[in-house]
């Protein structure tokens, strides 16, 4: 039977940001427990492992040599420099997972995801939006990691990023846990119906 | 305390078009009876009302002469004339609901669904998709209220239409009312994340 079949049949990906705080691991830990057909991106970076951690799970770790010539290849999706070592998300795994058909979720700075809107303009940008700044520092004050000075900076810089929101395609706000995870889970339902998503497909041409 | 609140209080327009026996009335049914906060705008026309039908429940029935009143002063969203009447979208009542913060839903040729998107650039545009040409044909064969020309007719029509759909936003598949409820539903809480649509609330601008 000729189908008009209306789902993409490529995965979606789908690129986080947001001020450390509002909660974008959480949200991306729940998204792929719920469902296999999503995977969590991980990055590439030239910095030494620590002690506890295992190539390939927090981070692929590599040379610094490795990685320019990733770059110049164009084999880096997006990237940046901190303290001295290069961080950023390697082109052909995130590939690969699209073309099985599974979801690929980022966990990106707003400078990394707008890096992907130019190499890969079918990608989606969520921002993950606190409920309140009095709820960004409570939450961040109970981490109790931080310094009341570290603190101060990192609100400065959250109000920052929030400014940024605007050049996102999405905004949700997490305050409850269950709501954000839910909104996504819709915005990544609808981005499948969306006919510019299925013209790229180029199945809703070929069925009239 | 200041709040980032991510969704938009004013309702959004849904606009349904597809080939007749695509399965638009069960899909607006449902969407209705699942939320209170979703109405069914009522067409406006000029034809006589039949015998069963009450005014303001399947049409609102008016003159010519108002019509064309409505239509000089801007107050038809859309409209449209066949077999010598006038069927049009009256404004009013849609931007009440709107401001009212209920989703309005709107069912139309695909002409007028592109009135609506010159007219409204907020509307979300769905095209309701059967789930191939032999689907459609059972379920208009099943209807027995056509002659074979009447149908190989609607065929035809449909065919035409289908073309159009590359025009709308969202392409929803109906071959199971209830995914195809579903993603409308998903399509619905996905756009009142959009960014665009936060902002055209400026309550983003506003937080920071």
């Amino acid at each position: 039977m000729e189908s008009f079949a209306a789902h993409s049949q490529k995965g979606i990906m789908v690129v986080f940001s947001g001020p450390s705080g509002a909660g974008k691991n959480s949200i991306i830990s729940s998204l792929i427990e719920a469902d296999v057909n999503r995977v969590h991106s991980i990055s590439l970076t030239t910095r030494e492992p620590r002690p506890h951690e295992v190539n390939g799970v927090s981070y692929h770790f590599t040379t610094r040599e490795h990685f320019e010539t990733l770059i110049r290849h164009g084999d880096v999706l997006e990237y940046d420099e901190y303290c001295g070592s290069f961080y950023g998300t390697p082109r052909e795994p995130v590939f690969q997972y699209l073309n099985e058909g599974k979801d690929v979720l980022l966990d990106l700075t707003v400078a990394g995801a707008l890096q992907i809107r130019e190499k890969c303009p079918d990608a989606i940008l969520v921002f993950i939006m606190p409920p309140s700044i009095q709820e960004l520092v409570s939450r961040l004050s109970t981490r109790g990691t931080e310094s009341e000075d570290a603190l101060a900076h990192r609100v400065e810089t959250a109000k920052q990023e929030l400014r940024m929101a605007v050049k996102f395609d999405y905004c949700v706000e997490n305050a409850k846990l269950e709501d954000a995870v839910n909104d996504i889970t819709a915005i990544m339902r609808a981005e499948k119906c969306r006919v510019s998503r299925l013209c790229i497909d180029g199945r809703l041409d070929k069925t009239v």
